[in-house]
């Protein structure tokens, strides 16, 4: 179908679902506070709690009042505290803020523009390289390039050359229009792509150091070929990926010129999706 | 949730998505005959097309006219013939049985009582057992037995004692009849449970020696515990299962004080469902 020959590198299977957990657990180890405050509705939330109850830390999560029952959820079930905030009244940011000025010996952590967060995404450029498979090329999916800047540092490490790609919504291009300039680009607003992992306003400036030189490129991905990567993994692969997930094999279905033929990795982030979501993507 | 430690086993991601794969193979690769034939309109048809291609022999499914064009195609896209028989008119046995004497050098093959399907199997009893975790207890779907057989054969051959345990609709529950009369009983007409894969009519006289002494128990799970198990393994473990394959985690659903507090792996023996049946589990 793709004319390529496409190993996926699953993290849907990884602690919490998603990559997340690499950046959330090696940050938590690293840093010497013992409360991590963070702000996010989305996956870094979920490893950053399921990683300090794993270490015996504590973290606080702040999180917009209309974020879905089922994310807070899971928050607190990995042991996670959720402060809520009316994002109408006070944003996220002047919340994240406030809760650093009243806990001082806290940690605030990033999910995506943190050398720590690099490093622990690192690991899986050093897993791919160590198992011995070689790839023409890496895709992964780009939002704050917490992920690809750590794939590339990873390999990197270990002197290994393999080319990154970036894969990003068209709709939320970002990354793509910041390549194009030299100099970091941001949303005006936050883009409303499927691929809510990717809604990030800009990259991360740790994360930009390493991916200006780093990346191979970006593929811009319309929301189409998203969901038709989706659906492509639960009927070929019998994987459920989350729309963020699957954006590196959107990326290929984008641009099969550039792959074809070739021996493809694509990372499938994350499998963590609203049952919602997910039923309307494979009723199309 | 379920108080139990519960690993899981899955097949998920096997060759053409299901165990069955593992008899197919092993069938394939044993017999002599160059040309194989069979009744299947699930998963045995596409595991023996595939593993008839791999092998460089030629496969022939004889599939009711009514079956859905997508499990068609794919026992057609791993290289199997298909051969439509309208069962209104002439039964799939009947037609295999016309097939298998228009081509005398052929081996026509059972889906669950051949010991070649055993044999088979008992593959994952080996891989579970020198896989060096202990569990209390192995809980696996149960059809036609050829999983369940396999399963203990392959665990005792290495003289491991771990009790497996069957998991079977209640609305088709003919093995757990027959265990408890002692002998097999078939059901009169097919049940149509949401688990297509354990609709047979009754347990392989093959399978049945096995598992007359040799199995722990079967637990006769309700329908609402199958669809139950598929949105529990869609939620916390990101991975997508068909009704079949939920069936053991629907059993630990069914009897949970039979499981409390033990160390449980529940075999996940396929992933391979309609989208739209997956959307209307999924959606209750």
């Amino acid at each position: 179908l793709l004319r390529a020959r496409v190993t996926l590198a699953s993290e849907t299977f990884q602690e919490t679902g998603s990559f997340k957990f690499r950046a959330a657990y090696n940050l938590a180890s690293q840093v010497n506070e013992r409360l991590i405050l963070t702000a996010s509705s989305g996956n870094f939330g979920q490893a950053l709690a399921a990683a300090c109850s794993m270490l015996g830390k504590e973290s606080i999560v702040v999180m917009p009042h209309t974020s879905a029952q089922v994310k807070v959820d899971a928050v607190r079930e990995y042991g996670g505290r959720v402060e809520l905030t009316d994002v109408r009244v006070k944003s996220r940011a002047e919340r994240l803020k406030e809760l650093s000025e009243e806990y001082p010996g806290s940690y605030t952590a990033s999910a995506y523009d943190d050398p720590l967060v690099i490093q622990g995404n690192a690991s899986l450029g050093a897993e791919l390289s160590a198992s011995g498979r070689k790839f023409d090329c890496i895709v992964a999916p780009i939002g704050g390039g917490g992920l690809t800047s750590g794939l590339i540092t990873g390999l990197r490490d270990l002197g290994d050359p393999t080319p990154v790609y970036g894969a990003e919504p068209l709709i939320a291009n970002d990354a793509a229009r910041s390549l194009r300039e030299g100099h970091i680009i941001a949303n005006d607003t936050e883009p409303q792509s499927i691929a809510d992992g990717a809604r990030t306003l800009s990259i991360g400036k740790h994360n930009w150091a390493v991916l200006r030189e780093g990346i191979a490129g970006i593929i811009e991905t319309p929301e189409e070929n998203i969901k038709q990567a989706v659906r492509l993994l639960f009927m070929l692969a019998n994987l459920k990926a989350e729309p963020t997930g699957a954006l590196s094999l959107g990326a290929v279905l984008t641009q099969p010129d550039l792959f074809r033929d070739r021996s493809i990795c694509c990372v499938i982030s994350g499998g963590n999706v609203d049952p919602a979501v997910y039923r309307a993507i494979l009723a199309e």
